[in-house]
């Protein structure tokens, strides 16, 4: 999602909101006025619609990431989940908006910063095409974009998630939301320079996902694997400790994704956000198929962690160009992905990274997939280009990464005791159970 | 929802989609091409509204389904629920959308099939009324379509739950998603026979859910109760695992019937949508109060299961009349479906027919029940043509899915065995346990 | 939002709704109508996604009534809740809608009634302003209306769980919806007395928020704390049983929200719409952080709980002037909301008042603070005349449900013995357990 237009105050079409075409007018100037005032109304609800649709997946993240890790960790999941949408939305108000969309102030397409708060009297203010006509509200646009920022941080939280510092954690989510994310974003859809090289990333396959996957990759390789995940030569696994939980997670995701994608159209433009629903959908379902179809084949029986994880890869395959790809495309894009997601959660703990979610392997590994398959599948993309982007978004945001929790680790700390670990970091932390009452195994 | 419209190409409206009426048509011709062209985008938000209201659903049933079973057989629930929306999604769009939607070729109304794959290039096409007016996108029509077919076979499953075999059920989910649920859908939303005769099925009371309801009904008298279910003369109450996680599972269907109802419409037209969110909701009420009040008289206490089968029944009862009989009438209808939903539980039970949560009362018998009570409460709609339906759809259907499960018994089998029913699916077929840690005395 | 709008039949516009304006009228009126017609289909469209939104904050509150107590009370939660939204939905059909909206009769702007059961023919109504163009239909109207008034009667669920009678609950439910909550709905919203003294209240933080906190706090008075919640001189924590459910709750209510202030627009406005979304999200935000803090200040620890009653106090506070403060200011009114409710659940639990979920801290002390909010934070409103409102509903309601819980205590009881209380209200009055096979130890 290119938003790359002006903001314009005070246009002519604004008295025309309410449906009450200005008596003034007259004749085709009333009607084109009259449709483009009610198109507006029309634009912006479905925008508002794709916002709440982005927020829900908050909680799906929370609930797949609290589900797939073990109930002593539970409290300070959904406690960290929480605090991360909380902070994420008023981080970038605060200044994230502005470094991310920096309008007409930026350095040669890499840098712009267009002031702190988000503005305090645009009543009159649209986000409007070159011919004037209105598509939906500033606050329609801060408020569709924040949802979007808290959703980087999130995908960190899955993968350094049951060892983590609560407090390094959420001050590392406030300056990757506060600095990183906006400003890498802003190369792209703040109409920086790989905008004017002709780099794609439709709904952020890369801008998001990998950006957050990244993240993920840097937290997960300074904090090591947790305890008792690799002794010896062996592998051994840590089961989540609530399927359903998982699966609501999941569903709610893709539930979001039709707003994340369908939304990133920027309009209710039929056939594109129509379009968009279809290729998003499928890949989805073919992700699902791709990845029970390998582990069912590799591991002999159906595993339903690596369907759910092989639905998001599908999700995250497709976001980069579900709106330039074709039908079939979208199918084997995400099928592919589901296939690749297996693969990187098996390459990874061989490698002893420990990612208790798939959270590297679903957002990174499929963030890049989604990214270079636009240059594959749409003639009018440059798969170099891609790449270009791919690496540029990578070395950045890794080595961003990387040095913000490398400065936390020396500090404060990035990781719990050895004791709390096994305790749990419900009790830790927290000092309060997820579950009162139940008993319990905990290993 | 009788979507017997005709797909045009290349409206004139198309170019007046985004907005920007063409500057060549003048005075008379402006206004309506724009009021047409933007109550189109209004019209297509709608039903993409609809679309994941719809979809859901889908995690309803795998909630509900789960929480009314034993935590033993919980992952194999939630992974058969997310393979058949993915796989039941990607049959659609290969087949089952032409064959139920066949267009000019069809023999008789009782067949027709207009290829395989959905569309390739239908960027201009559309969705329209007979005055030319654009109602809403292709790729809206198909994916609404797809997530109302992968329903059918979502029915099924909960039947036939904790005992039946992985994979027989995907391959009979196939190929009923495939074959069986679009060529008698054809019947009346293709615009064949029964639509013909002046059936009606505002939103598929029949069309869907007793279609799911009777293959659900052939495969329990396949497969057989649930070891220890009927012992002797006793009947055993197998108690499900998880009851808030039934609620939200019915709460997401209720939530997803506004979509499921009320996206039938077809359009956005204010007054029948709007009568349709409240006939749905009332019947769902009072399906909630009659089954609560009945259970509570009989059983002598409040019955939660009861009180939620209750608003499924109501949901399902007012589907086939949801926009032709009066809000008495759906309260009426919903009260009633609450009654029936308990009674059918009861007498199911005895005639020792094991459906593990209620499928068959809720979709099947509610479904006729809904069908019929539009001859009944709709004066232009006749008892004796409901009746036709009725019985037209429940012979085929119940033969074709009898035929299709026997099938598979007789060849790779359908149950599994004693010892992995007695162990869990869990274990047996995914090497996994639901709830990792918790310590549960399974029965 | 003040619906103080007459509800007309057989407008001129009525015939030109669904897009094909009259061929009779020509030029400009053609435009007119036209835009006028496609705008109410927008409308209409955002004002039923607001009333799923808002229906599904039951779900919400009642994953988080069922998280926040003991898995032994919890199948009585869900059903009590279950039973709350399908009575409150019946009876404010048959009698509370028009109870609330009197319409021309009004005996002085205090008590006025337009007749029992919803209209039965209003086809051709619409709500429409005072130009005469429709904003909605009738049915919608009714819709959303119903879904606000079973929010008061669950309000008070959570305040009163863990030892209620459930017969005695559900009467007082009925009584309350049918009668107080629209009687004192119509002086604001029915344009009463004290809507016409200026008494600003945007969405309900008095007209639902705290006419159920202060029943709430009536009930909870009558009811007397849980067993073994106060001990001598010790104050017992008593911890919920599921915290992922309970965080489910809290997302479902925000969500919920967007609707529900989002709604109260009773337009899809664009800017009033867009704006009301980002001051209710920065104030859920901002109440987060504001409990988070002053709870890990006090108790040393981050306590999820308190995050998440934060937030729902951040929403309860911004929801009577969500769109007539500053973006600023609702930063700040969550963030003091998030304040307020820390201190009054610690402040109640001296007090010996037993709130399990804190709902009276979260709906009636919040709902005054946002009250008064709008005094303090727009110039246009006057801080005595919010604090009149504040009272004239404080001691109306509070009497009104004291004297009816009291009536219920010396009639059929309110409360359950100690024994039921002791084993749990599932057993005792559902002879069902929510989650059958785990091994729990309640408490």
């Amino acid at each position: 999602m290119n938003r790359s237009l002006v903001k314009k105050s005070t246009l002519p079409l604004a008295g025309a909101l309410v449906g009450i075409p200005s008596a003034a007018l007259a004749g085709e100037a009333v009607a084109e006025v009259a449709g483009a005032a009610v198109l507006y109304v029309a634009n912006n609800t479905w925008m508002l619609v794709a916002t709440f649709l982005v927020f829900i997946m908050h909680l799906g993240f929370a609930s797949l990431e609290a589900g797939l890790t073990r109930s002593k960790n539970t409290v300070n999941i959904l406690f960290k989940n929480t605090a991360i949408v909380a902070i994420g939305l008023l981080t970038y108000a605060v200044m994230g908006f502005n470094l991310m969309y920096p309008g007409e102030f930026s350095i040669a397409g890499f840098f712009g910063f267009s002031g702190f708060g988000i503005g305090v009297s645009p009543e009159n203010m649209m986000v409007a095409g070159d011919d004037g006509v209105g598509i939906y509200t500033y606050w329609t646009d801060f408020i569709f974009q924040a949802m979007f920022a808290a959703t980087a941080a999130t995908i960190v939280s899955g993968a350094v998630a049951e060892r983590v510092k609560l407090h390094s954690f959420l001050i590392f989510s406030v300056i990757y939301v506060a600095l990183v994310y906006p400003w890498v974003g802003s190369w792209k859809w703040g109409g920086g320079w790989l905008d004017t090289m002709g780099f794609y990333d439709f709904a952020g396959s890369t801008l998001v996902h990998s950006v957050g996957g990244w993240a993920a990759l840097a937290g997960v390789l300074l904090l090591g694997p947790r305890l008792g995940k690799y002794v010896g030569n062996s592998i051994k696994p840590i089961m989540g400790h609530n399927m359903p939980l998982a699966t609501i997670g999941v569903f709610l995701l893709w539930l979001g994704w039709f707003g994340f994608n369908g939304g990133s159209v920027l309009s209710a433009d039929p056939v594109a956000v129509s379009f968009v629903f279809v290729t998003t959908c499928l890949a989805a379902a073919a992700g699902v198929v791709g990845a029970s179809a390998l582990s069912w084949l590799v591991q002999k029986k159906p595993d339903l962690s690596m369907a759910l994880n092989g639905c998001l890869a599908g999700l995250v395959g497709i976001t980069a160009g579900a709106d330039v790809v074709g039908v079939m495309d979208s199918i084997l894009i995400g099928f592919l992905a589901g296939l690749l997601v297996v693969a990187a959660v098996l390459l990874l703990d061989r490698l002893r990274i420990d990612d208790p979610v798939g959270a590297i392997s679903v957002h990174l590994v499929c963030g890049v997939w989604g990214t270079l398959a636009v240059g594959i599948f749409s003639a009018e993309h440059s798969l170099l280009t891609q790449l270009i982007g791919v690496v540029a978004y990578g070395v950045t945001c890794f080595v961003a990464a990387f040095v913000l929790f490398f400065l936390l680790k020396v500090t404060i700390g990035i990781r719990v005791d050895e004791e709390e670990e096994m305790r749990g970091l419900d009790v830790g932390e927290h000092g309060m159970e997820a579950y009162a009452g139940f008993e319990i195994n905990n290993v």
